[in-house]
């Protein structure tokens, strides 16, 4: 084994679905994101199609750039998966059969009484000197592969989740153990709701100009993230210098920043709830769901939320609910009085201490000059408390993000109230 | 002007934010699928970072492989904006000031009261010979620069909804006037669920060996996908290679095909649903609100979609349901007797033609050697029908794709049903 000095990294990502446009590339995403977290230094990501050629070309220019290439796609069962076969012919190995995997693709298929379809096999297939990084939840394994002095390839499937897993049950070791990083990139990153990117930057203008640590802004749908990257020889180090950037931050924004470890803001209510041993039901007419399941795909929430009622009808408020039918009609579904009603009735229906109710108007048609496209009304109810609130997100915004964006000021509406009553 | 032969083009986006992860490419992506349109041939999109000496040296190394190269990115104010800078420096060529463009960054400025950043007038500068590209929402004009016989970068900037336009108005005329392109490439797209990405291989073996079309099969989540490519002289003889293989391939795939045009799951139900005039409601324990929010995504949903009970706990399943507490401490939460006594009460309730209901093991915990994580109950009720499945889908799964996966099993399990009583 060598234990080498690391240079550059890249991502290459194998797929026509890719190239062509139909797959936004997340994978590369991720791994960028990884990345920095161990200290690859990564200089460029490539994406290409499922063609030998192109990928043996790319393979011999990257072994002359970098001396680490991750790859995904291209390790299916199909004729159109390539990349292990490329690979090995442009350093001009062959492949040889790794018989432990041929057995173990056996044995799952043999586990789902399937029959196993002859292509699988063509996964058993590797570079004879490679390292086989097992794919616990899908049939097609990856490897590590150091066809030439200073450089190695590793092959990661395209499918997401494999690759994740993957990438964190097997590579991460294998990377620390064999590749020593110059320089440790620490990073902090801090979340904001309610703050544009702008104003943001206003308020920590000159903190922007320091050199080490970096902060860097990121926009996203009603959120900004401050990510804060330092530099050291040792991570301790690096640490130390992120510290003090950190509180000053704080201390600049208030309120507005909801996490300091990249929680999103439904896991930061539910441990605020958590530790008020507080529980919550919601009931959603325009979001449909997606507070409830923003809530849901958190592990362990269910000492916290009770369940919700999705009254996406006004026959669901009226009937589930038991709002006043005329209530609806003289305010109409989207008003504070309704909003408020929805409140109170999951509240005390769900036997909960806190209930969020979200009506509004997602569009694309249904708005008015009065209440456009856009134009949201939130109720919460909690203990001795009934709070209303309307927004209008504008009717430029598509139906998903203004659900997305209901869902989120839903959230940050229940969380200032929770700090306020802390 | 010349009008030149095509080989291939090149996207390549600049910018630290992508290379480091923190905003997915969703510029190559748009810019992918509009190569496709006008016959553009595409072989290789890259990353990289701010970084004057990278972008010189990738420019030049591109100049040797294709023959058109669109950029994004790096176009801005600010001292990190290198893009036009570096690759007028990788062909020698000085960067001139264009007083047109001062005189309209100033009356930009003028026109909405504001002094100009001194930084702005940076972007008035472009090497000698280059055509403008003009930006109508944003102050970052664009360059078509042919440095070299037969090698010409169009400059984007990274801001989508600017890139698009520019895109739009300029630059798909210039592309049409000057690029003789030689094919022409049509897609069509099956969606697929129920079946394993190798098993609909074996099934279309042969197919998949045709050259033109080219049949590529795509795996995710639950679902598999294959894309149809035809390339020909012009759209419609690219179309009619299509045809007949899309023909066969429904024919060996029978009802595992959900969608020819690239509709969701849940899009394909309601589509379903509506042409039939009957409605849907849903009950939803382990996934928390997930279908309801995938079926309200959906634009004018209301005519289908009734609204729902996130009956997360069992009390709401008793007080909202009225499920018998007796029935739940018998045979469990997650069992057939719940999941149909759910999904009458939910049909019933919400007055819908049509309910689901899911109730499962989501996990990490709450697993036991029966009803392990992953194991899911669905009912079904509908006009004179009742009906319950289970479905292990592995605890090796993570609590997001059990919900997921449920999500996709039950839409498809009620396609299943509304085909069969077409």
């Amino acid at each position: 084994m060598f234990k080498k000095i690391h240079n550059s990294t890249e991502i290459l990502c194998i797929g026509e679905e890719l190239l062509s446009g139909n797959t936004l590339n997340s994978n590369a995403t991720w791994l960028a994101k990884e990345f920095s977290k161990i200290g690859l230094r990564h200089l460029r990501q490539t994406v290409i199609g499922d063609d030998s050629k192109n990928i043996q070309k790319f393979i011999k220019e990257a072994s002359k750039r970098c001396n680490l290439i991750v790859t995904t796609g291209g390790l299916g069962p199909t004729p159109d998966d390539l990349t292990k076969e490329s690979i090995a012919k442009a350093f001009c190995s062959p492949l040889i059969e790794f018989k432990a995997i041929s057995l173990h693709i056996k044995n799952q298929f043999k586990s789902s009484n399937s029959n196993i379809p002859i292509s699988n096999f063509k996964q058993a297939f590797f570079p004879k000197d490679s390292l086989i990084i097992p794919n616990p939840t899908g049939t097609a394994p990856g490897m590590i592969w150091t066809p030439i002095t200073d450089f190695t390839i590793i092959t990661l499937p395209g499918v997401p989740f494999e690759m994740k897993n993957m990438w964190n049950n097997t590579v991460i070791q294998w990377i620390k153990d064999n590749i020593t990083v110059d320089e440790i990139v620490s990073t902090k990153t801090l979340s904001f709701t309610g703050i544009s990117e702008s104003l943001l930057a206003d308020k920590i203008r000159d903190l922007l100009e320091i050199k080490n640590p970096i902060i860097a802004p990121y926009a996203s749908l009603g959120e900004v993230k401050l990510r804060i990257t330092a530099k050291g020889p040792d991570l301790e180090s690096a640490n130390n210098l992120i510290k003090p950037i950190l509180s000053e931050l704080i201390k600049r924004t208030g309120d507005k920043c909801f996490s300091k470890n990249e929680k999103t803001l439904a896991e930061t209510i539910i441990t605020l709830l958590e530790e008020r041993k507080e529980t919550l039901a919601v009931a959603e007419s325009c979001t449909g769901g997606k507070l409830g399941d923003n809530l849901t795909s958190i592990p362990g929430v269910s000492n916290v939320f009770k369940g919700g009622i999705i009254a996406y009808s006004n026959f669901a408020k009226q009937e589930i609910l038991g709002i006043n039918k005329e209530l609806i009609n003289h305010h109409g579904a989207v008003s504070e009085e309704v909003a408020k009603a929805m409140a109170i009735a999951t509240k005390e229906k769900l036997d909960a201490d806190w209930a969020i109710a979200i009506s509004g108007i997602a569009g694309p048609s249904g708005g008015t000059e009065q209440k456009p496209i856009g134009f949201v009304q939130f109720g919460i109810a909690g203990p001795n408390l009934l709070n209303s609130i309307s927004v209008n997100f504008g009717s430029h915004r598509d139906r998903i993000e203004i659900q997305e964006l209901s869902v989120m000021r839903a959230l940050n509406e229940l969380r200032l109230i929770l700090l306020k009553k802390a």
